[in-house]
């Protein structure tokens, strides 16, 4: 039997690095054959990819942008999440698709149609089982990022950038109610992880 | 006035690095206002794209390789031959959106319509005013190569595979007679550069 597709998506502040190390922690506990994976960078050649989009010398135009992402998605999928999917584990993938359309469609204003292509392209329209979306107010997000000082190629964005990415997700989980669910990510790290688990346990479940 | 766009195609062994080399000279050697670049690697960031797709570890997929090139082709076009051709010089381009077709679609039998896609995506619809197309046949070209000793990622590709590139590049040339010129690439190498140089006059002329 194929194994399931979880994707994990959230701005940058909503925890979803901690949830998804809590996450394999407790798949590590347990017997459930599963692999844990984010995008970009999932792959030796995505790390190289990403290298490449985070490079200041290169000041990427967003098309070029996009279609690295895209590629990286590709290779991604074609050597790692497919055959381990066919092998009937657990895959678990820090972003996916809709990261694009929320950060580079919403929040840059690149066409939606040109993305859901390349995400088709790039996918082979593979499509999670299930996405949890980690939900965080941008303002409450970027005191927390603000907090942790830490810096990636989105910091210096606007609250007005995050407030479009959060748009885009909460678009995605009104258009897909039955794939995405919504974790509220304001509630402590022990509450947050409950609720994943439990997503996680009925996707596994079906 | 805007700068005109010049691609030169061919497969590999039909002489044009040769060509393009000879070309720059003779357009240094003008007043021409010129720029020769190439694709993939023809900006820095390219150049680092292009080592990723060499890179024997990754092993890409086909639509890995794709979408990279259409990184590079964005990136290059977005940042380099769109502003220099606004600057009203004449932009050379060893390589383009052709070579895709030719090789990825005809010669690896990934989908014209998704190449399309992508060429429309990565150029923005930015289309060559005249293509030169170096036409050898592939058995007289591989024993070129072979003479050379050279090694790139095609090399080890059957005489199969360069006959299907090579009949890629007969359909442009059929489907577009108004922009694919072909040159006799099999002639001596000043008869060669006689065709392409009359080529390049022309179109300067319009």
């Amino acid at each position: 039997m194929r194994g399931k597709l979880i994707t994990i998506e959230g701005i940058d502040g909503a925890g979803k690095t901690t949830q998804v190390l809590r996450l394999e922690q407790w798949l590590e506990s347990t017997d459930e054959r599963h692999l844990i994976t984010r995008q970009p960078a999932g792959t030796t050649f995505g790390y190289a990819v990403s290298k490449l989009i985070q490079h200041p010398v290169h000041e990427l135009t967003p098309m070029a942008e996009l279609l690295l992402f895209a590629a990286d998605r590709a290779q991604h999928v074609g050597t790692l999440i497919d055959g381990t999917l066919n092998e009937g584990r657990l895959v678990v993938c820090d972003r996916y698709t809709d990261s694009t359309i929320a950060y580079q469609g919403y929040g840059r204003g690149i066409d939606l149609g040109v993305i859901e292509q390349l995400n088709q392209l790039a996918t082979g329209g593979l499509k999670p089982d299930a996405t949890i979306w980690l939900e965080i107010p941008p303002d409450v997000a970027m005191d927390r990022i603000a907090e942790r000082g830490e810096a990636d190629s989105f910091d210096g964005e606007s609250l007005e950038f995050w407030e479009r990415v959060h748009a885009g997700y909460r678009a995605l989980a009104d258009a897909e109610p039955g794939r995405v669910w919504v974790v509220d990510a304001t509630q402590s790290e022990n509450r947050v992880f409950r609720d994943v688990l439990s997503i996680v346990w009925e996707v596994l479940k079906r």
